[in-house]
């Protein structure tokens, strides 16, 4: 086993291709519905808002898709990113396991974001598309998709939750800097806002209504598309990026993993780094532990139902099977914006519905303080979301300790928290209230799901 | 020559030393003076804030200066840092010049300033010291410090100047994130914290008097000693590893620089890009312009004297010869904090001195409109200082488009703005005003000057 901390990939190692797990699962996804008809929804249903490219991928059973070259091209910027083997980390925790992770900050974004949100402008812009409109909470993927339209010139407009927009002026500095225009949401400029704003003018916004905002936009406009930051099977699809450069990187190591850890919102991020890993391991490969890990405050995947729901709170999405908290579900506030989200992505639900994968679930103050030991070993500082991931990580290390194992733990680091120094000034304040949601609320939520007889 | 977009160099040939241009130089510095007997100093002087094998590198003339093991093992975990060819710059500028960046915010502390702060700690450590107390201004160097010292098991205290303390709590938060103490300065910790705490109780504090308090502390403890972030020989020295890398990086590339360009505030990080190459020029390699780019507002090498004077506005520091605006000389406020020093490190100050580089100033609005051009090309968003380097190299390609010339210009992109949203934010609300210093009160700093008959 090699005994280096840094695993770095030269440019000509980069991924070709993405992979595409629908190839591999012994049990085919279950299909997306239309709200209307209740039948599989179409391509010609979606193509209103999403390039035929995209929605090809969506569908796909092809267990490679090639990454377009100018996509590529914009990849090499950062990628491959490094994978370190956290060797001060392992030492303070006086553990025999070996930890390693992929560290996906380095991205000019500062997340693993722009890996899809490159391939997104890039496939709109191939299809003729002028202008994208999504909405971001906030405001990682926002200004991963400002990132990339600049890159292909493409414009970007943004509606972004009016509370986040309000307190987190730098995100939207950031994508205002690429040339975005970023808009808060609920506006005057679409009539879902205009509805909202009638009732109440000072309405703080929610992800549900900037959805709602930005595809009714994206509709009405021949050159007009709109993009999402993860959940779809193709934004999956575009992170393996990660699981794929990691696999040749451990093999440099001389090193497989015995446990793969991820946090998990939508999704998108634990799958990019686990779906290459899973997929061998579906293929014969060897046997691994892969946890996704999610936020105490808003449990999906350990506390919500499988089951057919709207991916949107007002409920113009298709219907999609994943683990739900259900559409009027509001997570309380809690510092990883990335994952405060009532579902799950619909590969990773059917996966973890079909045991291949585990869950758990852990409070915001023990990932901060998992956070801080990692930061003052590892000297970088995670985001929120990864803290989650670093959480498990260590238990998973303590664990081996306890049981006196070496396994190798792989994590995702996927991204760094430069723009999230006020969650950790509230930590260190202790101001960081651990808070729960509302039992009676989940309870409601679940029993609004739309019924679906499937 | 090579038609990448990056250069990446192996682990492997991380530089083994850091290179010292005092080997070099066609007539070496002048001596650095005591101020109470207006004689060189002597290690002795200095031992009791910094420890001897830094004290030896300031004074050293050996070429080579090995980088030790335990600091090269840290640099590896971002180093070699790439160096890019911004070929979407060049495009969008539409020049047949090409245009290089070495990128320093690829480091967990977001800036090249760890290259010296590993160092410093390193060499602390291993003289015994258990404390290091430094100041910092806009937060840069303290975060990098904090940084090394978590890595090296060193307490880290930083006086920072009240205001930014109040201003920029996100990099007090990365400070204390890694461990560190951060103390608002002028405090009552310090008898001169004290003296002015009590004729202004609610005094805004300044770099000067930050330094004032970080040494009178150091000079108190037999473990405790003193780091500078910029300036001094040893730190310029450290910061070598940059240009020593773009070197090696050009030489894949197939191409060699016709002009370097760095900002300066201290003159690290432009010494650590430009000396290395400056050196192969005094051995008769080939020749090249090298361009230290500063702010209008605080043109120390374009509008100062060079002369003798202190490094503090307390006059508590021995007295080097530097291009200076006078230790009273105060700079209106501009968001390129690195950038606001009333001195230039005496390596750079001595170089221009014997013309083997050119100095150029310009004002903070030019430099953001550079920067975010930068952005929308290279997608890379870097901070204000860095903006003064961008803004040169834009106007050096502009002018090989003009005079029909190819040259290749490299610059140094000392980090990314991700802690600035800020300073963008006011630029985009046209809120950027180009302040000028006061002509009268340069005049007065500069008559002010020690006068030293040496």
């Amino acid at each position: 086993m090699s005994d280096e901390i840094k695993y770095v990939l030269d440019e000509g190692r980069l991924p070709e291709s993405w992979y595409n797990i629908a190839a591999d699962l012994p049990v085919p996804p279950p299909p997306v519905l239309h709200p209307a008809t209740m039948q599989p929804v179409t391509p010609a249903d979606l193509e209103v808002i999403f390039p035929l490219s995209l929605i090809a991928q969506e569908v796909s059973t092809e267990r490679e898709i090639e990454i377009p070259k100018p996509v590529r091209d914009i990849y090499r910027q950062w990628r491959p990113t490094p994978l370190y083997r956290a060797r001060r980390l392992e030492k303070a925790l006086d553990t025999p396991a070996r930890i390693y992770y992929k560290y996906e900050g380095v991205s000019p974004a500062g997340s693993h974001k722009p890996n899809t949100a490159v391939a997104q402008a890039f496939y709109n812009k191939e299809a003729g598309v002028r202008r994208i409109v999504t909405e971001t909470g906030a405001g990682q993927w926002g200004s991963s998709l400002a990132l990339a339209g600049a890159m292909f010139g493409l414009q970007i407009e943004v509606f972004m939750v009016r509370v986040s927009y309000e307190q987190k002026p730098y995100r939207r500095a950031l994508m205002e800097s690429y040339g975005a225009r970023c808009v808060p949401s609920p506006s005057p400029e679409t009539a879902s806002g205009r509805a909202i704003l009638e009732k109440r003018a000072d309405h703080p916004g929610s992800l549900g209504i900037a959805i709602s905002e930005a595809v009714e936009v994206a509709a009405q406009s021949a050159d007009t598309k709109y993009a999402l930051g993860s959940v779809l099977n193709h934004v999956l699809l575009h992170q393996t990026v990660i699981g794929e450069e990691a696999i040749e990187q451990l093999s440099m190591a001389g090193d497989e993993p015995d446990v793969i850890v991820g946090c998990t919102g939508g999704g998108s991020n634990f799958a990019g780094i686990a779906f290459p890993f899973l997929g061998r391991m579906l293929r014969g490969g060897k046997k691994m532990r892969i946890v996704a890990v999610e936020p105490a405050a808003c449990p999906s995947l350990t506390r919500g139902r499988y089951a057919y729901d709207f991916g949107d709170t007002a409920h113009l999405t298709p219907l999609v099977k994943m683990h739900t908290l259900g559409s009027t579900f509001t997570p309380p506030g809690f510092h990883a914006g990335g994952l405060r989200y009532h579902g799950m992505a619909p590969l990773v639900s059917h996966c973890k519905q079909l045991g291949l994968l585990e869950a758990k679930a852990y409070s915001q103050s023990s990932c901060f303080e998992a956070g801080v030991l990692f930061a003052r070993t590892e000297g970088i500082l995670p985001a929120p979301e990864a803290n989650h991931a670093i959480r498990c990580a260590i238990d998973e290390a303590l664990r081996c300790k306890q049981e006196g194992r070496s396994e190798a733990i792989l994590f995702n680091l996927s991204g760094h928290g430069h723009f999230d120094m006020q969650a950790y000034m509230d930590y260190f304040a202790g101001k960081l209230v651990d808070q729960q949601y509302d039992e009676s609320e989940l309870a409601m939520a679940l029993a609004g799901l739309p019924s679906v007889s499937a």
